[in-house]
């Protein structure tokens, strides 16, 4: 065993991390995935050309590297000495992170577990994954149903009571009942997310979208995460904030079929022996792709959509199984939610009208368009790109500042949420006062002024017979409002100054809104900015134009999405799916194409730039650029500490107590080969499962291993839930124990994928990326050298660890070519 | 260097081959991607463990896998011994056929022109991607638009010709005329399509899908085809034949990609050299798989679909940017498309009228359904399911035959295809004789009986005021027939012998009508087959349901569809964009599932059941179990012929004339080092432009490469268009230049993708298949071993070779296991 004493004290502190670890700089050396050797690699004449090519000016080179870099730069490393932390930011809470493994293992256990399988596994294992596919669309179904439901009746119910008031007269009365409700609501949202799950925070599409890239935090989808999702999703819709429950639920999904895939929770007594199958990283991604694809179906009753959201936004590998099973779940989705919604239209569900899920129909219109509209469209899809991308660097803006504020603590993070629910309440309540009372126009379809809790035609302050344009957009659940903002027909009902305020107002709100501590989504805002936006727009331009304000308000909404998110084909198929309205494909289309390629020359989509500020290690499907000028052999670096076939164990003990590394090289070395060997890399889990079965023997002797094939079966290293399994300081050895061998090449994976040292990065990243590893074995270009030079992991092809470790790269230089993938 | 003079003979034979190759059986020993070397595996103990525990009963295990196999043996394995054979079908063409090669090569070229590459250029090439996207799109716009004129100009005009004599009673004349009409557009056809391009016969849907998987053939994408597959569409289509043009306009659209891509033809002077950019492999992927959804979208006039299918069925490999890229390109076809057909609108296209571009509109119907509805619906799917399976195992049978007739040369084809015109012409006129006339409904919304060439109610041979419903199926162009059976509202219109009688003849015409050699598509027979289907299960459960039976129909169609291609997404969107009927959606997601599911259960899909038959090598996502029982070491074979890093020219060069071999590992021997080193991996192309330039040395000395650098640049060794690029015959060499040396460090790979020997198949499969190889090199376990084992390429990893270097794995055994995936 080679190296590493000296990193025993920082270790210990490791030691006892757990997911409710406070913030605080982990220590120096960097904890890493695997564990690491440097070579002298500048003696091979493979190494690093470019070293001598770029030598000038490196201080220069960093200074615009910081300069133009902040958008790539995690939070975390403002607090942190250490760019290649195992920490991220996950919702509201600093966790220590690990990365997911998709590499089949392959040893002597593995072996003889599938020449042992029968036929009979194989169909129970089919039959259970569909079954868990459709449990998941179910209950992923029943949740969206059933948060919807919740919503209207309570923000129905507060609505109602305010109108009522107002109705009396009683204006300042109806205030505060409206802003206590509010408040109430808000503040119990802050309370649950804040004091149960902190990860349930912001929309969990980042998180969501980094789990399937292979990071993995416990608390990203853990039960109490999924119970703060359901509820404070709800609490937060009803307390009027201008925020989403579609990101939400994409989380909802994920953590109901994480849930589902691991067999319940152990900690609640739920667990069910039987989903042993699914004990491995591969098939969890599967069934958590399927759930946020379910999500997106019960968030905006799309199934279509969901399937193209999960593969356009959220998945990072896909094949096309997955893809049939995704469609799947949300066709079972669709089929609740419609049997739900018919079961209701019988007046059984309170205030839950056809309201409840978005579906706005624009269906009367007939839609020919022209060279000026196509201008008209044009200059639309341009602007919002622009304001798409300005509420990106915004939002990075804000959140970078909320997340100092809720760093401090749970009641600073309740201090919050209720300051924006005020300011909230005070827009929403205050702002339709400055709007002038609009006489009902005569040829009205809808009742005017409306009578219930939603509708166009908002009486608020005015006399009988007229109505507030602006209270029709403030005084309404969000999906109202935007059903209002596409109705058609309708072209002079809002004033351009209410329009105009009502943008601005969501706008901001929808940027100080997102970073609270409650679960909130970004699609309702930003569908609310853009259709308001697209309908000042149509209004503006209603003398060279003939579409409807209606229709611009939905190429506006296209616009805004296209602007943020940067999803071209999922939202395309979303908003089709909302309006049911296949004419304007093409149009959207445009939009969409316009606004992206506008916002991407500014920055990143918003959920990549969360991820990255988030501190989670995300692997891009493409190399950047630099990359090609570095060799696999330049990033690895630390200590390698590798492990001989038959191992003492108490090596092995230290080796894992002292690090926090997950792979180790197994190398047979002369008493046992004539030279040095690589037999394979072994995981700390696995090493831990073997410790733990004490199965020791005097001499460092090969054994046939059959002890282990005795003893084991596969599902014995089978990847128990996150946040479960053996940990080190669990085991106590004596120290007789200490001083016997155990054989470790029955659990070795013994064909590890390798590199050459001298492959580039790039070509190493690709490899990396495309196979989802977790360890890549670098191995010497020359024959006559130790058999293994390091490991790659995920943490060593991050931006910040590459440009720590070589400060005059440029990453500049070759920007654009990323573009160009 | 190693081996292979034994097979002189033989590779002198294959060095003759041409794209218009005649059908022989290829010399044995097999023609290879790579160059073999068979090590004694057995002494090593990570070798085959399965072998000693499966030796039983080879003779048995055998003839259960010929038994039981033949849905998955190529047709070329009939006419020849060899299993991994480098010769294929493409369209009616027996071709030779090459890997595509995804992998960055890094040698000191590449890293030179990486250095050396200005924003500039990086800024060329992106505009110039992005216009060739736009390109690809128009012209895919224009050719789906000129192919609909051409066909309802055509077919309408023959069609209204027979009906004028018809309506004055000359029925033999009628008949002659149509029949004649139909045989000579069908024998055009036909002609220029053995004639001038065999490739172009069929789909194209398998050829297209097998290349973007990495397997080429010249005249999959040759401008001919591209000329015989618009011109052919159009006369088959025109000819009355049960074909579809959606097949051949996804191969039109890949043509068309492809040749934008390589910078037009050098056969035709048309060539551009600013695209030197895309002279490899990846981005003419990227390229073609933008060309293949353009096609889909101009055919159906469905741009999210087309963005669908390409992600579905024909891609192999996809990341986000290129779905944008995709994505732009679809929009811009329906941009082009909707300009026309509002251009034509006005009458200036001669018959072209709405019907052009199918567009089925359901608009009207209010869909609500019971749970009868669902049930009837649920056995529609079930049985929809049998009848695709059944489609595609009889369509297999036929294709078999009618391949021993296309192969007896081009007049046989032609003659192959008359005689289906014939019958095809004799079915769709004579057997509307059979119904009897129907008096036209008292309350038709359209005119009855009909007066122009498409209609609900066609008079046929009827009295005035009847109309005879199987005429109005039979004689009518597809596209109008399938209009006639999703119309609603019509729920009396079709009887049901009528319907029996058509569907019967649809199922068997739309069989034998895909093998002939004219361009057919499969999309079109298989709706009208599926929509009758359906109209008659709606009409015989019309007293239990309410559902309209076109509803029924579409709903048929989608069980056909799912049952035969076994798409799910990508239908779902199709229909949805072909019928604008957003609440049927979940029915549609129902039905396709089920009748996937259980068509799954008979055999693969339509496409790739042809792809196997053609001996196309496709690399399947996932490895087949029995793979997992197969060490990468136990399947290379075949002599290896290795390089030294300076080796003398005489060796290269009776090296690339005696194999076919593509890649030849270069090792370093101790003249140059002390113990032999794997130096990469040479491609012949590289040796061939560094053999052109006759820059030989007298003696074995290493060199630093920089005459390499300075005489030539990246470009000089990209990719060329295919069937391009130098061949060896095309060099010749002195005597003295054959014994002097040659530095292959300069163009050597030094990184390639390497595999222990000891990693099962599987896992190589898989990382193969990922990163899109066309070699993979094999290393020794112990590091005192020559340092290569052997090279394992496509084929090694084809079922057809494991198979026959293995006959006693039992292919069944584990079957059941692949659905999983």
């Amino acid at each position: 065993m080679a190296g590493g004493e000296e990193a025993q004290a920082q270790a210990r502190a490791m030691d006892g991390s757990s997911p409710s670890l406070p913030p605080r700089p982990p220590p120096p050396p960097p904890e890493r995935e695997g564990s690491h050797h440097s070579y002298d690699i500048e003696s091979m004449d493979g190494g690093a050309p470019w070293r001598q090519h770029n030598g000038n000016g490196s201080s220069e080179a960093l200074l615009r590297y910081d300069d133009g870099g902040s958008m790539r730069e995690p939070l975390l490393r403002k607090r942190t000495m250490n760019t290649t932390s195992q920490i991220a930011i996950v919702g509201a809470n600093i966790c220590p992170i690990e990365s997911l493994d998709y590499e089949v293992v392959e040893n002597d256990l593995f072996k003889q577990d599938w020449r042992s399988r029968k036929k009979q596994q194989i169909f129970q294992y089919i039959v259970l994954k569909w079954s868990l596919v459709l449990l998941i669309g179910l209950l992923t179904g029943l949740v969206g149903f059933f948060n919807n439901l919740a919503v209207e009746n309570i923000a129905g119910f507060k609505l109602l009571l305010t109108s009522d008031l107002m109705l009396n007269g009683r204006y300042i009365r109806a205030f505060f009942v409206y802003g206590g409700c509010n408040l109430v609501l808000a503040a119990a949202a802050a309370a649950i997310c804040a004091y149960i799950a902190p990860a349930a925070a912001g929309s969990g599409i980042p998180e969501v979208k980094a789990y399937l890239n292979g990071v993995d935090a416990y608390s990203i989808l853990a039960p109490s995460t999924l119970f703060v999702k359901i509820f404070g999703s709800i609490l937060g819709v009803s307390a009027g904030f201008v925020l989403g429950k579609e990101g939400p639920m994409v989380h909802t999904g994920a953590c109901i079929a994480n849930l589902l895939g691991q067999g319940g929770s152990r900690k609640y007594r739920l667990t069910c022996n039987w989903l042993r199958y699914f004990k491995n990283d591969r098939d969890r991604r599967d069934l958590i792709t399927c759930g946020s694809a379910a999500g997106v179906a019960a968030a905006f009753r799309a199934p279509v959509g969901g399937v193209l959201f999960a593969l356009e936004e959220a998945a990072s590998w896909w094949r096309s199984a997955l893809l049939w099973r995704t469609f799947f779940t949300t066709a079972v989705v669709a089929v609740v939610l419609r049997a739900l919604i018919e079961f209701c239209r019988s007046g059984k569900c309170g205030l839950f009208g056809q309201g409840g899920l978005i579906m706005f129909d624009l269906s009367s219109t007939v839609v020919t368009y022209s060279t000026p509209d196509l201008i008209a469209i044009i200059v639309l899809g341009i602007i919002g790109g622009i304001f798409g991308g300005l509420f990106n660097f915004l939002l990075d803006k804000i959140l970078r500042v909320y997340s100092i504020i809720n760093e401090k603590g749970a009641p600073f993070k309740i201090l919050l949420t209720i300051t924006i629910s005020i300011i909230t309440s005070m827009c929403s309540y205050g702002l339709p006062w400055f709007a002038a009372c609009t006489p009902c126009p005569v040829d009205a379809v809808e009742q005017c002024p409306t009578a219930g809790r939603s509708g166009n035609y908002k009486n608020f302050q005015c006399p009988a017979g007229h109505y507030n344009d602006l209270a029709s957009l403030f005084f309404n659940t969000n999906d109202d409002a935007i059903r209002n903002l596409f109705s058609n027909g309708t072209s002079n009902e809002f004033q351009m100054s209410s329009l105009f305020i009502f943008f601005t107002a969501i706008y901001c709100l929808g940027l100080v809104t997102y970073g609270v501590a409650v679960p909130s989504g970004l699609f309702i805002p930003v569908i609310l900015a853009g259709a308001t936006y697209g309908r000042i727009v149509g209004t503006l331009l209603g003398s060279i134009t003939d579409l409807d304000p209606g229709l611009f308000a939905l190429l506006g909404a296209a616009s805004f999405l296209g602007g943020t998110m940067r999803m071209t084909v999922s939202v395309c198929v979303i908003l089709l799916e909302l309006t049911n309205e296949l004419p304007m494909l093409p149009l959207v289309m445009l939009v969409l194409l316009i606004s992206k390629t506008i916002a991407d020359n500014f920055n990143k989509g918003v959920y990549d730039q969360i991820v990255v500020m988030k501190g989670l290690p995300y692997m891009e499907a493409h190399a950047e650029p630099y990359m090609r000028h570095l060799v696999a052999g330049d990033v690895v670096s630390g200590p390698l500490i590798t492990f001989s076939g038959v191992e003492k164990v108490g090596n092995i003990v230290h080796a894992l107590r002292i690090t926090g590394h997950n792979g180790f090289p197994v190398v047979d070395e002369p008493p046992i080969t004539e030279v040095p060997e690589l037999v394979g890399l072994v995981t700390r889990s696995h090493l831990l499962v073997l410790l733990n079965s004490k199965n020791f023997m005097k001499g460092q002797i090969k054994t046939s291993g059959s002890f282990v094939l005795r003893r084991f079966g596969a599902f014995d290293f089978a990847k128990p839930g996150s946040g479960k399994g053996l940990k080190i300081q669990d085991l106590d050895f004596t120290d007789e124990e200490m001083d016997m061998y155990v054989d470790l090449h029955p659990i070795t994976n013994t064909s590890p994928y390798t590199v050459v040292e001298t492959m580039s990065l790039a070509k190493a990243a690709i490899l990396f990326r495309e196979l989802g590893l977790r360890h890549l074995l670098v191995v010497p270009k020359t024959p006559d050298r130790p058999p293994i030079v390091g490991i790659l992991t995920r943490h060593d092809f991050m931006p910040e660890h590459v440009h720590s470790l070589f400060p005059n790269l440029n990453p500049h230089k070759y920007h654009s070519a990323s573009m160009a993938g």
